[in-house]
This record gives C-alpha cells, sequence and structure tokens, in this order.
C-alpha cells in the first residue's frame, strides 16, 4: 500500500480502491468465488446457480433530482445481480442512522425503496437498523445485499471478453453524478440533469433473450466508463478502443464537465449498461435495447481488439488517441 | 410515532427500535417473509428453503476483549441464520470506512473476519467499500448479510412457541455488553470479563441433530435476553415465566451491572442462544448442548405458560413476581 491511512480516493472506485482491494481484501479474504471481482458473485446451492451481491450507499445529499439515497440502494443493487444475467429476487436493507435524522425524511426514503423494489420486482425479506451519535454518520448510510436467480444459459463475467466484441451503451452518460454534484453543498449549480438511477433487470432480460452470446455486462457506477473499462480489459487481457464522438452525453452534462474540469467517462452512472457482444451480433442488441424505454439512445461506443492487451484507449474527436486511465478516485467522493 | 426525529435508543433494540420497525419501516416494506421479523428470513428459491439475513456493526470501541468488530461482524450474521435452523453459507461484506483510518487496523479487523470465517465454515462471496468524510463515521461501520441453508425439517420461529416449552441457554449472561462496556470511553474499568462472541451453527446443529422439535432459537443480542423473551411472547402468545436464580451470570458481570445500575437480562450476547422445545426434551437437548465447548454451562432458565400472553416474568431471588419488560433502549448505545 502506498498509504498508511485510507484516503477518501480509496473509495473512488479508481486504482486506489483497486490498490486496497487486491493488497489488503482479497488476500485476507481470499476465495474462488470473491476472486472474480464481478458486480455480483455467483455461487451454487443444492445445484442451483443463484446470484449474490452487497453494495453500500453514502451519497451526499440524500435527495437529489431524479432520485435518493433509498432509491439508489435499490437500484444499484438489483443492477449488480442483472449484470450477471441474474433475476433478482430478494433484497436486505440495512440502515445505519444519525442520531437527530427526521422521521419524515427517513419515511420518504422508506417509501422510496418500495417504490423502487416494485418497480425492479423484488421485495425486501429481511433488515436492520442501528443508530450512531450526532455527527457519527450524515442522515443515513444505506447498506443492501441482493440474491437472484441465474438465468443466462452462459457464464458472465469480466473475464469473459474477447477480442471483436463490440462496446455498447444504452444511453447517455454522467447523468447521475452531474445530478449529485448539482445540489452538493459548496458547488450546487443550476441544471435540467436528473439521475438516470434505474432498475435494468428489464433490460437485461431483453438482451439475453436476444440468444446473442453476451461476453460480459458491466454498469459503470463508481470511476464510470473508465474505471469499467479498464477492469474488463485487464480480467480479459484485450484493449478496448472506444471512440469520443460516439460517446453518448447531454450537453447539459458536457457543460458541467467543462465547468468543473471533469471527464463524462469517469462520472458514475446508475442506470447504465455496457454490453459486451461479438461485433456480428451488434445490431440485434441493439435493435432489442431501443425496443426499452431506457434503452432508446443506445449505441456502439467502441470494439476490443487483440492489444494492447488490459488497456483502454479513447480515439479522439481530433483524430488522435489517449489512454483511459483508471481514475486514482473520484472526481467528488460520496457519489453513491 | 412519539418522536419525530431518530433517537439513539431507536437503535437499541427495545421498544423503541420495534416502535420504528412497526410503525414506520414494516407498514412501507411489508411482504409475508419480512412481516414475521425473525432473526433471518426464509425464502424459497427453486425449492429449497435458504435463510438470508443482514446486520450492521456499529461497535465502539472496534476493538474489544474478546473480539473486534470484525469477528462481531460474522459471528452475528451466521448466529442469524443459525437460529432459522439453516447452515451458513455465505457472507456479503459491505466496509463503511472513515477517512483516516489507519490501514493497520484494518488490517487486524479484515484478518479477524477471515479467522472468525474459517471458525464458522462460511466464506466472503462479495463485498463493497466505501470511504466517508473524517468524522463522518468512527473507523468504520460493518455490514454482513448471510444465506444459508435450512436443514431443520420444521420450521422454527418466533410464533412457534407453545405453552410447556422449557427456556434454555447455553451458558452465562451479558459477557459480551459488559466486555465491550469494560473499554468505553469515559466508563473503562478493570474486569476479565471477554465477549462470548462466536458462531453458533455447530451447537445448533447439535440441538437439532437430538431429533427433539424445537420451537424456536433465539440470540439475545441488543436488547438481551429481555428484548428475546419479549418478542417470543408476544409472537406466539404465550406467558414466559423466567427463574432468577436460574439465570447464569459470572460474579464479574453481576458487579459490573450492580456498579452501573444494570440489569444482566438487558445486556446483550453474541454467542449465546435461547433454546425453546417441549419441557418433556429439555434434558435431551441440555446433554446435546454440554458436549460442545460453547455449551458446557447450559441450564434451564425458565418455563412457557398459557398466560399471562405475551409476557414474561421474573421469580426473582426473595421469592416475588417481577414484569421482564422491553427495555426502551439500550443502556449504553453501540454495543454491537
Amino acid at each position: 500500500m502506498k498509504h498508511d491511512r485510507i484516503l477518501l480516493a480509496h473509495g473512488g472506485g479508481g486504482s486506489l480502491t483497486k490498490e486496497l482491494v487486491e493488497e489488503i481484501l482479497l488476500p485476507a479474504l481470499d476465495n474462488p468465488v470473491l476472486r472474480t471481482l464481478d458486480d455480483a458473485a455467483v455461487v451454487a446451492i443444492n445445484g442451483d446457480r443463484l446470484a449474490f451481491t452487497t453494495d453500500g450507499y453514502v451519497v451526499k445529499p440524500m435527495f437529489f433530482p431524479g432520485g435518493d439515497i433509498g432509491r439508489l440502494a435499490v437500484c444499484g443493487t438489483v443492477n449488480d445481480l442483472a449484470m450477471q444475467g441474474a433475476q433478482p429476487l430478494w433484497l436486505s436493507l440495512s440502515l445505519i442512522l444519525e442520531e437527530g435524522l427526521s422521521i419524515a425524511d427517513l419515511q420518504k426514503v422508506v417509501a422510496s425503496i418500495r417504490a423502487a423494489a416494485d418497480e425492479a420486482g423484488v421485495k425486501v425479506a429481511t433488515g436492520d437498523t442501528k443508530v450512531v451519535e450526532r455527527g457519527k454518520c450524515e442522515g443515513m448510510y444505506i447498506v443492501t445485499s441482493g440474491i437472484g436467480r441465474v438465468v443466462a444459459e452462459h457464464r458472465l463475467g469480466c473475464a469473459h471478453v474477447k477480442p471483436g466484441d463490440a462496446v455498447i451503451v444504452n444511453g447517455p452518460l454522467g447523468d447521475h453524478g452531474v445530478a449529485v454534484m448539482s445540489r452538493r453543498e459548496g458547488i450546487a449549480f443550476q441544471t435540467s440533469v436528473v439521475s438516470d438511477c434505474a432498475p435494468l433487470w428489464g433490460l437485461v432480460k431483453r438482451i439475453l433473450g436476444t440468444g446473442v452470446p453476451v461476453h460480459a455486462l458491466r454498469d459503470p457506477t463508481r470511476g464510470g466508463v473508465a474505471a469499467a473499462v479498464n477492469d474488463i480489459a485487464r480480467a480479459s487481457g484485450v484493449g478496448i478502443r472506444l471512440t469520443e464522438t460516439a460517446l453518448p452525453v447531454r450537453p447539459d452534462v458536457r457543460g458541467a464537465c467543462d465547468l468543473l474540469g471533469l471527464d463524462p467517462l469517469t462520472i458514475a452512472n446508475e442506470g447504465k449498461v455496457i454490453v459486451f457482444c461479438p461485433g456480428s451480433d451488434a445490431e440485434r442488441v441493439l435493435a432489442a435495447l431501443k425496443r426499452d424505454p431506457l434503452g432508446k439512445e443506445a449505441c456502439v461506443i467502441g470494439a476490443v481488439t487483440e492489444t494492447p492487451k488490459g488497456m483502454a484507449l479513447l480515439r479522439t474527436r481530433i483524430g488522435g488517441e489517449r489512454i483511459v486511465d483508471l481514475p486514482t478516485g473520484e472526481d467528488l467522493p460520496r457519489i453513491c
């Protein structure tokens, strides 16, 4: 470890998170299931393949345009299950509440959890509530875990991507991160951008329904598309080449990024999936995505190549090529 | 709700926690699985019965005699699975870390998680790490969720206890709470008490192995035995009568309770199980418990009666009888 204390960047989904996971957590807890580091684990119980995942939510502020910490806590976790080709079934809900939190805010968040769970077709099976002293939390932190039934017939995963694959995304990038930042104390700005936070199982079901042998699905949350393509390039030992002019980014999001000096590729999304499938099948996947309200703006954003192994490159607007680096941390912490 | 803001006591496992769950959480999230409010949910997936549970750990301090937050986060969750007669299989691990936490402390906790997981026969399948700013957490909070396979042939649960049942516990009460308090800033005191924090599946397997039709198992954590027997008396519509002279309490724990004005019945335990089984089978269960290192001091502490429905009573040392109240909150917050 380069540092002897935890930095905010260790939680950002970038290179310091990776270092923390690979040098501290994985060596101590290692086993074949954990080692894949996919969005959800796939475990066999009595012959069934179940997906199992967990995520903590510490987003600040708790309420933001297009969602709140409750909706996020449902969508983020069901989407991790969907990324393994699993139908989300059950959630657990662990609340860490700050002394002094208003019951009215808690009720709003819980109602939002229920609405998102209904939308995603899951139920909360079990829960826990802890309270910590004023100041030892910020309103509330939520951890949800999820169980799903794997329905994809072949194994999806970061390590299964192949040269010749197309890289597809279901819509514009960066909405979630920009929506949260726009309400962040100290940098609040006017924007019409709302979070894309949404449950993606319906969309994934459509993709799987095409029969296309999809190699990997990944939701570009913390660390954005940059972290997702870096993880996959490394795990699959391939090169990933994105095309800047193909990246869907709303003008408002681009404007906010210019203003704040951010790269839309590193901003968190909460309703996006990156699909890696054989290039020859890309049209079928696109057609399926476009039939879904969450996939109307789906497009191909790049391709997978033999080399440079383990790296992601961006062909820029002006015709050059740059490395898509794994961000160090997050440009702003606590986006999810 | 009696209050319009969250109080520390809402997290204490007593009457205010109950109010929060019954008036805010359950109405919003209600479904037949959640409604049982057992330690773990039992869900059917492809015909298998799986137990699923989650718990947040915010214990303060992180390291205490006999354990640490990592060991606690494994034991607490696998024990909730065991209480439903389920063999714990997989854990998820969600870390919320405070900026500035020392990597050395994190490593100690993670090593302790691994050791406890090995002891409990489970593996960490999936995880997540978030970091919050200095002061917005206290070192670290941990949330673990667990999946287990239900092996008990009949359904165990709070609502299944019957008049004529014996109430058995596997050993002395209050060790965990007193051990944590003894290191708490502001009230630290000298004691030889160490936390009883331990995984209980091995012990539960022995109980199930007797073939006795056990009605309920409950680990008396937050709110202690008092909360556990109140929950069960209410859910099963029975009276529970405990005998003070039968309660196993170590002299050091009793001394600390006298000093702090606490009741051993309301103090958290992390390696104890209360067994409710037909009185005529009590001897077989006791014999099985005593064959296990964690059950050597097992004893009968009370009996279940028709009346007073929904209440727990204690026959006191001097021959009187008092109501065992559900504590309002916890005598001290953040014991687990």
